[in-house]
């Protein structure tokens, strides 16, 4: 006896049936478009990695708890990766002395995280990385946030909808300093950083204010400062230049908020993420950041480095929200159903006319009824129809417009530019 | 003291720098084209798939030494899928009820195999997968080939590059029960399968015919004359009659040839390969055939199915070897040079205006010198660059060509056109 298998994905990932890669395509072409027209370039790299890659720099709690890392046939240790900013960096100190700087590159990648699967998170996703290399200051940081904001109004979104939260890691490092000095903590390198992960989680923990105070060796009284001096220290020279900088290139919405941290280590400058300005959802979406030393992993000298990432479920919940995901049209023009499985050859000699001119057909290959076609054709949301019979044989087409049903009637050299000229 | 890390991806994928990656999006593009002027809809799923997909029907060497399989943090057993099949099936019997048939499916995915890396073959590949549910008969497998046959259009191949040779599972069948009733041999069907999955690899083997006389019980007399009645069963009525259909189409380089195979188990009808002709690297590139009965594995009653996967890395040879790989041309179309860092604000004005009317421009943001910037910009291979000074800031701009050198001056108001008419 065979066992019967389940058709259900692993767990924690999706299927794209042709719907839903239709939306899937929908966001990745919005990426693309806004990463291009700010002249970045497409790389892509493998979502194996060397498990070393992740085991230095990226926040422990992916690397500890996170990760799908397991040891290959030939004894090597391998992840798949969680994050593209290990990669990227890979790849460009791989190849620093052939590369010609400034680099703007883009990736649409797939990543993958053990996590509980909920709303907004899947254990696979895609991401779009956009970083910009070998540039430092005001002006690569104004453009990464630029891009960002463009990937968004390329999605549909307005400006009301989603604001641009900016701060640096280098106000974190003076007010770490200054407290550490204040209270006499003598606070480790390591410390600070896990300071910063645990404000970057900061609404998602009801003991906050416990935990910052154990990390400061149990001084409450350091604690409180600290969250009062953070807050306190919004108004910061390089933060207004950035945000008029923005300004003038027509981005409106950013606001400096230094409780922006970003969980990985790797940030050493500006850090800003986005957030959805909808009452019901008001959250960040997605983020990024300078990270001009992450070369120095691969033993190469520092590199400036800004970028950010933006994730595919955020941007599907983002769009849904705010009434943004349209109904998806087909990527076939035209669906022809032979009037019985005779006139098949013949209605494939115009198909594939229409083909050879751009157009894109399918076509019935069996005997079912036109009216049970005509369903077919509207369930795969194809726009146009036509049914081909003894009349189609020599003369006109008959072409209905399935939604409208309107109909018209064209001959075979018209119709494929008429179907391309209907495309949205 | 840090250990300095590799910069070397893992063993057997690749690194696809944009210059890379520009030749990869070139045969993705010929693909798609090809799949969806023929009504084809795009879908994906997971790299990860449960280990069990691949128990039951992907062929023995496959699973045995070929996947990478894991157990996960949740004590799960997960392959990264080493083809595309089984989750196509998995999609299409986990909704067969509410799905419109005919279904035509298509993806570009990614795949592992544990296999020692060597030309043309890579532990990580790309494939295209096309995919017809629902239609039997030779209409369905005309259109798979012919489907096939434009790719290799698309790529640029004209017929004389390729020839496509059928076959049908079902010859052997026929030809295995009658050598077993001829010596009276007493052969399970498992024997049949093994016997299939040597064929296949028959121009690999030295100790073929061997080999073939072992799991013939060591019947010489058998396995000679198996391989005699194999040469002597083409002329085939039903592989006459695809070859009719597909020349009425205009496939005519199509070779009826029942040494094709194919490793897997799961065929069960037409089988087909497609081969470069070229006398240095006669070989099969890919195929595919019909297999209707892959969905019982799910519990389901049969379904009629026929499809054809193809590799990006024997795509790629097969283009460099014909002269068809040209060298790339940038997604961006302009690199505006600032003359200083000055210059950086209005040029960068100049480059959001241009980009609002879709041209996709990079930017110099520092001070380095226009030469400078001219190398960069070639290095890249963008097409047009411009320097910009104090002349352009209220007036024309001087756009360069860099291959040719020409160079024009237009309006502000008419680059976007100019430069978007300039694309290939």
């Amino acid at each position: 006896m065979v066992k019967k298998l389940s058709t259900d994905p692993y767990k924690g990932v999706r299927d794209f049936y042709p719907d839903d890669m239709a939306v899937q395509n929908h966001i990745f072409s919005a990426m693309r478009r806004a990463s291009e027209s700010f002249g970045y370039e497409e790389y892509a790299a493998s979502i194996l990695e060397p498990a070393e890659l992740y085991e230095s720099k990226t926040s422990d709690e992916i690397v500890n708890e996170q990760t799908y890392t397991f040891i290959d046939r030939g004894e090597r240790k391998v992840t798949l990766r969680p994050e593209m900013t290990p990669s990227v960096a890979r790849m460009v100190a791989g190849k620093r002395r052939e590369l010609a700087f400034p680099l703007r590159w883009y990736s649409i990648q797939n990543f993958f995280r053990y996590e509980r699967p909920q709303r907004g998170r899947e254990r696979e996703f895609w991401q779009l990385n956009c970083d910009l290399f070998g540039v430092e200051g005001v002006a690569a940081d104004a453009e990464i946030i630029t891009v960002a904001a463009s990937v968004m109004k390329e999605l549909g979104a307005s400006e009301d909808d989603f604001e641009i939260h900016v701060s640096d890691r280098t106000i974190l490092d003076t007010l770490y300093r200054d407290t550490d000095k204040k209270f006499s903590l003598g606070l480790a390198e390591e410390t600070h950083r896990a300071i910063t992960r645990l404000l970057d989680k900061r609404v998602k923990i009801d003991d906050f204010e416990q935990q910052l105070s154990t990390l400061l060796n149990g001084n409450s009284e350091a604690a409180a400062w600290l969250i009062k001096e953070l807050e306190s220290r919004k108004s910061n020279p390089s933060l207004e230049a950035l945000r008029a900088r923005l300004a003038e290139r027509g981005v409106n919405n950013v606001i400096i908020d230094t409780s922006i941290t970003r969980g990985f280590d790797y940030y050493t400058g500006m850090v800003f993420e986005v957030f959805d300005t909808d009452p019901q959802n008001k959250r960040a979406m997605f983020g990024g950041g300078r990270y001009d030393r992450l070369l120095e992993l691969f033993g190469d000298e520092k590199l400036p480095a800004v970028g950010f990432a933006m994730g595919d479920v955020t941007a599907r919940d983002f769009l849904d929200s705010h009434g943004l995901l349209n109904t998806r049209g087909s990527t076939t023009d035209l669906y022809i159903a032979p009037v019985t499985a005779a006139f098949v050859p013949d209605a494939e000699k115009l198909a594939d006319e229409l083909r050879r001119k751009g157009a894109r057909v399918a076509i019935g290959l069996t005997d079912k009824k036109v009216g049970d076609q005509v369903k077919v054709a509207l369930k795969k949301s194809i726009p146009f129809f036509a049914a081909f019979g003894e009349e189609e044989r020599g003369g006109n087409v008959r072409v209905k417009h399935l939604e409208t049903e309107q109909e018209e009637s064209l001959t075979r050299e018209d119709l494929a530019e008429f179907l391309i000229g209907k495309r949205a």
